[in-house]
């Protein structure tokens, strides 16, 4: 990693700040110097746009900068490529449908759901295919789950590379699906006594696949069609995909059209040559499939400075695991010397996205702002030194390490390392 | 109402069908003469749109029908109307920003932020004006929460006139809110002794006002800048709205620009000639804020007519009340002779919409379908009849009465009453 962006911790000892409640905002007395206040608007004016004019809702165009964003030169071409979400600009838990990161490896499949089918074959009693209108006629379930790219933070195994938490962090989402069990299918086919593993397949020109043991096949795994209420958008599977909850996130397979019943796994290149994590001696980890604890502090951050000069800021992140809910976050001002709990607000659920903030009163001099999950299980979110410490320097996944943000005196932030 | 919608239960007596799990569903086995398991389509064989194509997502094409809609004769111009949420389109219990159902009075504002302000006066220690900016540096909340127009199902008080729940049931939503507590902000101000009621006004043409008791103010009421985690959409408030949760969706200000706080209600014209409730004496019921207890299948459905013939069929509906949870919801499928109670599935959360299920097989007859919730405060949702036996005939709003769709042999679905 460059120098630029190593720190010493002791650099910013005198970031020590006292955090405490809200104090006072900036607020101006009525009537005072604000021009805003007193002159009459258009929009206190003239009639506005009626109901006919937007059948289906779009944002404000005060908020076109919010968009998920690709890295150009991270991928070889747009239709294998990543756009990430805009963490930095959102609150609460659930991702809106129009900005949750999309990751293709053959481009965006437009699907015609009435010419789509899913099977079920391999060992089971009876082989299947359902169309959508099947699907339909099964009992359904309603879950919130966050979805992670296994390669989320994959560029910052060798440092602070990029600047903003949607390009370190953005490959997460969170929304509410609505699907049939994937227990439920496969017992409507039969599973045969050998029948040990399942391989999802998609129907884009990648056809991705991935082997998935059955005790999770059996487990909370749904076959979705909604998300958000309505039907899933086709950067994300329409009309189907496979939700594997807590699980990596190229295990979701999208525009799902076969599920293939196996007694071992089939080890295909996703899970082979791609997707497994190479170790210090050289042998590669394969099947690490849960997303373990992971939290990172999305405002400020490098793409959402302080603008407001000292006093009151709300320092908020996410948090998230694949074993659970979150029963604790903790947030650092000083580099990890000293922690204070965060507040964790908003429904906690399980494998689903968890909202926390700081409410503290910022004196105006540097702060290094770390964040640390501890999940319901005991796992605690490791310092990216300890991370490395295990797994060498040459990973590309589950990077869950403690992330640094380095606020400087004028409110800019950027991405660092602390030692 | 008409003879057409008027039913009598005892003509589908023979409608008395076994609810009970789902069997088998419609299927093909694999090779069966379905040309569509077998062709190779274009979205197998070519790569699809990279992922610099959607910056902001949106829907399938296959999905354009999913929108929300007006009745034109319901309302004198576009402006002043209403754009239903498409609930037989939609499940679980988020409502997508794009298809939030919005009701306007003077068309919708389109706001610069930077231009916005709130103000808080009259009875307060400190008068305030707070900038965007400003609010961001409060504690925030995320809660869930439903918003219902008083006005939802107001032209059934005249018997089943609308066809499709769209249209009788479609105002209302869904979503999370990310904001300041009211309460925070009045703290801020500090209220003077006095001070017992508030006036939220809106910054578009029509100036909207409602008078809210303090009580209600210093609860659960949030100043509220996001909704599914992106900033407000412009016809749900853009950028601050009131939230008032389970209360009447008129007083939930959109494009809040003040607050003002009294020692009585402004009596305005929202809550004097509009949004009170015509007794058969002649008086009018006033400040009538909670939205009571109610539900409504919305598949099946006119909209969502039964396709697929006898066997598995997926009854589900949504659930909510002004007054918390809902505890329990019985669906009957013979116009409410007998009851069945529906599986509740997903997070139940205070004030917010509830997922309700009846999964059945069918075998083919004449249903009358009803839903009945009852809430945590043990609040039983009436029939129509019951509502118009105490509330007269001359009513528009507060209709939470159990509504009843005529299911046909061959799938089609009416709205009808039943006596």
């Amino acid at each position: 990693m460059t120098e630029r962006t190593r720190l010493d911790r002791r650099r910013l000892l005198t970031a020590g700040l006292a955090a405490g409640g809200a104090a006072l905002a900036t607020r101006v007395v009525a009537g005072e110097s604000d021009a805003a206040i007193t002159e009459i608007q258009d929009w206190n004016r003239y009639l506005g746009d009626g109901v006919q004019a937007r059948p289906y809702g779009k944002p404000s165009e005060f908020e076109a900068h919010v968009v998920r964003r690709d890295v150009e030169w991270l991928t070889a071409s747009p239709e294998s490529s990543v756009n990430f979400t805009p963490l930095h600009e959102l609150d609460g838990i659930i991702t809106p449908n129009g900005l949750c990161f999309e990751r293709h490896h053959a481009g965006i499949a437009e699907i015609d759901p009435a010419q789509h089918r899913l099977m079920i074959n391999g060992l089971v009693e009876t082989p299947l295919v359902f169309t959508m209108a099947d699907l339909m006629r099964f009992p359904r379930e309603n879950r919130v789950y966050f979805l992670e790219c296994a390669a989320n933070t994959g560029m910052e195994w060798r440092g602070a590379q990029l600047n903003g938490c949607q390009y370190t962090h953005g490959m997460v989402h969170c929304v509410m699906y609505t699907g049939v069990p994937l227990k439920t299918l496969l017992q409507e086919a039969g599973l045969k006594p050998g029948g040990k593993w399942i391989l999802p397949e998609g129907a884009d020109a990648s056809a991705m696949t991935r082997s998935i043991p059955i005790e999770k096949a059996l487990d909370d795994c749904l076959v979705a069609f909604k998300m958000n209420g309505e039907a899933l958008r086709p950067e994300q599977g329409y009309p189907l995909r496979l939700v594997v909850p807590g699980w990596e996130g190229n295990m979701w397979i999208k525009w799902l059209r076969r599920l293939e019943v196996g007694d071992e796994p089939w080890h295909q290149r996703e899970e082979t040559s791609k997707y497994t994590d190479l170790l210090p001696d050289g042998k590669a980890r394969r099947f690490t499939w849960v997303m373990d604890v992971k939290s990172v502090i999305t405002s400020p951050s490098p793409q959402a400075p302080v603008r407001h000069g000292r006093g009151p800021l709300v320092i908020t992140g996410l948090a998230w695991s694949g074993n659970g809910t979150i029963s604790r976050v903790d947030v650092s001002i000083d580099g990890g010397r000293n922690w204070k709990t965060a507040r964790i607000d908003g429904p906690s659920l399980p494998k689903a996205l968890h909202r926390f903030y700081l409410d503290i009163d910022w004196d105006g001099s540097e702060l290094l702002l770390q964040s640390r999950a501890i999940d319901g299980a005991g796992f605690v979110q490791p310092t990216k030194e300890a991370l490395r410490a295990v797994r060498g320097e040459n990973s590309i996944y589950h990077n869950n390490g403690i992330q640094t943000w380095h606020v400087k005196a004028d409110g800019m932030v950027e991405n660092v390392e602390v030692s």
